[in-house]
């Protein structure tokens, strides 16, 4: 008498999550101190201060009348304008208001987006490791999910791999770089050649194949160049979230924007307007709209997260693990010694290290250790590190 | 390239949406005073004290890392406890937190409902005159949306075309009660009658008949007894949102509550998980919850609406108009002298007095006045009123 679809989604709860729990539970028996906790993606950076100075002046400048009304559906023109701005002036794209859509943050965007490209029997590609709610995303919205294997060991696009996956009904590849849960940047050698791989399979089946840009991470790159992928790649739709660079990731605010120079881009964006409405998002929280309009030059503070990742990377490495050197996000992949990695995160366990295990983002062999934490926490975790490896050699 | 069906929803812009901009342009043009704009259910009042109080409050005496990280998918349980403790104080409710799922307003509320109960060929009723959204949000969702006309000039619910209306296929009844666009309170008598027809007709048919009740309106009512559908049909999905009662539209918060003694209510609520999972709705908007738990008690003032109604209503009527006497909600239903809505709509507009068609929402002959506005515009507007309606006389 329900849909059983949408209960095997409430029911087959996340792993991340059900280990954040038991890291819940268990910090209340022994101590906050005491568990090493590497499951969640939640920043652990403050929201700069601008951010936090513009919820206050927003909300003492501002009538409640219009700071908590209703917005245009796609958002308040003045946040919208100033978001494209900001696009134009770094990556030199021609981007007005117009070509943005304000959203509950990325999950709300990827959805939008692929409900507005979806028609009967289209495929949705997919690089390895990946975010698991992709699958339930674009299954939900009709598409067959298709994940094609990265390169091992790299995680970089395995160009080979995803010319075999490419068939006549592929209508998205949805790429996330920098990449959770690999941490890993594409290359911008990699993603022309991506580039040049779509415009030959649109040419050969004589219809488009869209990017659908997934770019949270966006602004957490330690050094390498995050491509824009719409540079490269005409027919790309840009998924932004401001959750992890203005660390507000229970604020839900993000967007879509549909390039001009897309095919179609003007029927397009109102498809990406329609999927909304049809999904039941009647505006992005207004009061963080306000928020960003002040604030879409804000970057955040890398600095702890820069730490973080050369403290970790660096004393895994040197105690012997292998690990792929993250050049973005806050997630690091290391790989489980024996390759058995619920062995692994049963054994960390024990030390109260906790871990997710790849396979969760399709990375078998691998865990992922997210270090949005403490630095502290890393540095007590590492003789534990040390003493798990020691049970493998033992 | 792109769904036909999401670019439909996304090109065929609200009516409402369009006499809105209108609005603003014409404003720009002969100033703000001059233009009396029924059109928009925007709340007039401003947000209580209390809510604006706790956004201060929260804002300060939260981390910002606790105010706007991540909640769990169904809400914070400290919100949810709050609410179901106030459900139950209030209609003598069995509700707990888990029973309560949080979302972006009741437009998330509504979709997540229908997607959660949705099986293949299922149709939903609605009764006029309805929300438009409602065929949007059902049809999306897979459902035949099947309006059930309403007693003509009460607009309370007709049993006997309910009745036949009902089929096999019958998965849902959307109810909305104070009711937009008519502001008419469906009565206790027959809200039984309804419960007991859906009780025959699940017992006749062998399958559960849903009652969805969409209450944004639930606070402002006038006098007239709201009943509380759930403690008269069991199998009632409650939608709300705060965006009325507590004047925060643009914020996007309200929730779904599964009453615990639904048929399967553990798992149909693990189904609205899903579904707000599957929709991408991660979490609603984290600082609104926090709010929200501290004004689960504040009430809206409604003196002002209640001094527009009477105006408004008072007003129409003597000069000649016939009404439907609206006891909650902030709109009124006017019939058009001649039975011609798009004739009356047009001559007011001459004086700049913009309303709504009812066609729109299913009312045919009738136009709606939203009187969430400046009381004095109301009483600028009332000579023009009269010049429109000396038109018809002359």
């Amino acid at each position: 008498m329900y849909s059983e679809k949408m209960y095997g989604y409430g029911a087959k709860s996340s792993i991340i999550r059900e280990i954040f729990s038991y890291s819940q539970a268990r910090a209340a028996v022994i101590g906050k101190d005491r568990i090493y906790d590497y499951s969640l993606g939640n920043p652990s950076v403050t929201a700069p201060k601008e951010v936090q100075e513009a919820y206050r002046h927003t909300l003492t400048d501002m009538s409640p009348l219009e700071v908590h009304g209703y917005t245009a559906g796609p958002g308040d023109m003045g946040t919208r304008n100033a978001i494209a701005e900001d696009l134009n002036e770094r990556f030199g794209t021609d981007v007005t208001g117009a070509n943005i859509y304000m959203t509950c943050g990325a999950a709300a965007a990827l959805k939008i987006a692929m409900c507005a490209l979806y028609e009967e029997g289209d495929e949705l590609l997919t690089l390895t490791p990946f975010f698991p709610e992709y699958e339930v995303f674009s299954e939900s919205a009709g598409y067959k999910f298709k994940p094609v294997t990265s390169e091992y060991g790299t995680f970089q696009p395995d160009i080979a791999k995803l010319e075999e996956a490419i068939t006549e009904k592929t209508k998205v590849l949805l790429l996330n770089s920098p990449n959770n849960p690999s941490g890993v940047v594409y290359t911008k050698e990699k993603l022309k050649a991506v580039a040049r791989l779509l415009q030959q399979k649109t040419a050969e089946y004589g219809h488009q194949i869209y990017i659908i840009s997934d770019e949270p991470y966006r602004e957490l790159a330690y050094g390498a160049e995050v491509t824009f992928i719409p540079k490269l790649f005409r027919n790309t739709i840009v998924c932004y979230s401001y959750s992890k660079s203005l660390s507000l990731p229970g604020e839900r605010i993000g967007y879509v924007c549909v390039q001009p120079e897309m095919e179609d881009a003007d029927k397009l964006y109102l498809a990406v307007c329609g999927a909304g409405r049809a999904l039941g998002y009647v505006c992005a929280p207004s009061l963080a709209q306000q928020v960003i309009r002040q604030c879409v030059k804000v970057r955040p503070d890398l600095q702890p997260y820069i730490e973080n990742r050369n403290l970790l990377y660096g004393e895994l490495t040197r105690i012997g693990y292998e690990c792929i050197y993250p050049d973005g996000a806050f997630y690091l992949c290391v790989k489980a010694p024996d390759g058995d990695t619920e062995r692994f995160c049963e054994k960390a366990k024990k030390y109260d290290v906790l871990m997710v295990p790849g396979e969760c983002f399709a990375a078998p062999g691998y865990v992922r250790l997210a270090y949005c934490v403490d630095h502290e926490m890393i540095k007590r975790s590492i003789p534990f590190f040390e003493m798990i490896l020691e049970e493998y050699r033992a």
